[in-house]
């Protein structure tokens, strides 16, 4: 069933401009907001509960039977006009379509995992631009389960899910309240951890495996990791570099490692 | 010699103001700026040639004979007030430093390049954070040139500049007006040139010897290579990826493969 809202202070408008503009609410709240038809047609692909699909009269002349499809799937549907759609939107030009869908379980538990794969955890990523590149990489790489700490960017904020291009989806991301003890599951499990650090007395990343049962580690963008994951992890890792660049970026840190680990598996 | 401006209609404060303010001026013109203690020091260390530095009181609290160092070396210092600095910053929270700096000649020839090197030649390269980081990653990585097309974008924005975090001061950027001419005359030194595709009918990353000599090509963010270039390189070439996902960011991209010129040179 679709309805039509047409104005600005209906209530489930107000609400999703208060999901889209304040991020602390968003944290507190069951519900995210996906935007944009891509996104959208990604959430509705894999299985994402969508509660309320809004979309415009342009949308529907734009993505015709596709659009369709998503109105069927949703659970309630509103026409709202290009105005009302401006006024929730976090872009500057939004493609006409936008949809509030149920924030999937995604806790860290030793028993959502397998004994076998590849890991990678990451300690306080605070840039959503670089979370949702992790996120796209780690898909398109094969990695197996991404573990978040509770410093960690929110994972449903708009930046982090343009960046991921729908990976969010599709990728096992896991939160955690002790990344160190993670960490230390994982050894249980026979799971070999990785620190990654910038300093070339680690070991260099061509002489370790990482083929299988690793987990590496990433840090933060200022800071690098916490003293207390680097000590608990099995060993020290650095990706050789020229000594005059002082480090990578982090997303890219974390990709050239997750090639790493699918490199070895296709060699 | 220091002077003091004490109105945000001083010419030069005008000027600095269009230069951060309109993309189409900066292009033109021969100067450029760079904002922040870190870079401005990076421009300093790299003997760019700096016209004017602008700097506020707290700047001289904060970063005392570091900056002063550099006070001494540019052509010519202004102290402003911390107001002038906010009117003039592309940042909400400026550091204090800012400096207009002249730009390098950065014209590709094939009389400055070395038969011998790495290659990355980038064609449309259109998100300034993707280009800066890029740059951070080349130097990293030791890229002995990057050839731009001349769609990409400016390397002297901002945002280029942040994320590059100084590369661009020491890497060998080199503009090129026709990248299939430059291909060419690459092919013509005996250096293989790779278009990179996301397409897994290329040859995969592991099967071609990136060491010495490559020039590895890499495309627009949602248009990838344009057919002329996939047509005059010697090779397509692919990093292998899950099927279900369509591609990497091409920054992250441009990483792997960077880091597999690399990778052969250290094994």
């Amino acid at each position: 069933m679709s309805f039509e809202i047409l104005s600005k202070d209906n209530k489930k408008i107000k609400y999703v401009k208060k999901l889209v503009c304040n991020g602390n609410f968003l944290k507190k709240e069951k519900n995210f907001v996906v935007e944009g038809f891509r996104l959208c047609k990604d959430a509705y692909l894999n299985n994402v509960i969508i509660k309320e699909l809004y979309y415009t009269d342009d949308a529907i002349k734009k993505f015709s039977d596709k659009l369709e499809e998503i109105i069927n799937y949703a659970k309630n549907s509103y026409k709202i006009s290009e105005d009302i759609l401006k006024s929730i939107s976090a872009t500057k030009t939004p493609q006409g379509i936008l949809c509030v869908c149920e924030k999937l379980d995604k806790h860290f538990s030793m028993n959502t995992i397998n004994n076998v794969g590849k890991f990678i955890l990451l300690e306080n990523i605070q840039d959503p631009a670089n979370m949702g590149t992790i996120l796209r990489t780690s898909e398109a790489l094969g990695i197996n389960f991404v573990v978040l700490s509770s410093g960690c960017c929110d994972i449903y904020n708009a930046k982090v899910l343009r960046a991921s291009m729908g990976a969010i989806f599709r990728v096992n991301v896991l939160f955690c309240d002790d990344i160190c003890k993670v960490i230390k599951d994982l050894q249980g499990k026979n799971i070999k951890t990785y620190a990654t650090v910038p300093d070339s007395s680690a070991k260099s990343i061509l002489d370790v495996d990482l083929k299988e049962n690793a987990a590496v580690v990433i840090g933060n963008e200022g800071n690098g990791l916490s003293q207390s994951v680097i000590e608990v992890c099995d060993e020290k890792i650095t990706i050789p570099m020229l000594s005059c660049a002082e480090s990578l970026n982090a997303a890219m840190a974390a990709g050239i490692f997750m090639w790493e680990m699918m490199r070895g598996s296709r060699e």
